[in-house]
């Protein structure tokens, strides 16, 4: 089983990473791949956009794993007009509170590492 | 031996990905270092430009492996006004049918990823 | 113990990198992570940027190890108005002779990958 962990933090480089995992579960099946997406900093704001949830909640009933950082979350309510509440988020995607840490445990955990 | 993955998705990387590789070779030698640069996304575009092939014989010819990836092949020709054509690819560049799945299992072979 | 290699090599991604080492140290605590930061290209113009270096050194005190890749500012001088010179570099900062072989190297030896 082949073990990824996608690495977003851009909001324009969801089309590139959801469009890979695609090409992936073409090329090795749905059963071959454990898929998991870290988002943090501002490409958190994609899971509150329906057209880009729409699309990764096709993926995540294929068997990937999206995961959104809660520092980011905040940082993006704080800082910016948009807003993602952690508590309004599809039950689809997990809260971690620091991306930055899953980004080195699943490494540690036999994860390749990606950046789209 | 070193063991890398270089990844490269937009054009406007490969001028600091070659000159990465060559001072890799550099500092370590030749032989110090197994290369493999897996090129998708955007960027395969430059593998039909005669400029950067040549420097990519150079380093090829060194001992460097240049891969590409079919899906972007594909994509390249079907979304833009520049098309290259796999079967007129130069013989050192070799094609996989999904870079995504390249990069994963580089990793898992023991290749370091660096994004450049 | 967590370990962890960041890549930087453009400066708008200081922020983001230093922002990152910061809420790993939150998250896991300063004896939790062996935080090394790589920084070649363009990127070590940031070495001879008073407001940065004093970020720099907080998490220096922190444990944090900063290195800079000789090569690139060799390049930064011959190439901008920028010159970092390497003998007035601060203590905390450590220099190789290319940048890339310690992105290899350290993640041969178990650093997990991070480019913000």
């Amino acid at each position: 089983m082949l073990k990824v962990l996608f690495h977003v933090n851009e909001m324009e480089r969801w089309s590139v990473t959801l469009g890979n995992i695609k090409n992936l579960f073409i090329d090795v099946g749905e059963q071959g791949a454990d898929v998991v997406v870290l988002a943090n900093g501002g490409s958190v704001a994609a899971y509150g956009e329906p057209e880009i949830i729409a699309l990764i909640q096709e993926l995540s009933d294929k068997g990937a794993t999206f995961i959104a950082c809660r520092n980011s979350l905040k940082k993006l309510c704080s800082s910016s007009d948009v807003c993602v509440n952690e508590n309004a988020l599809p039950h689809f995607i997990k809260v971690v509170p620091a991306g930055i840490t899953e980004l080195i445990k699943r490494q540690a955990a036999g994860y390749a590492y990606v950046k789209p």
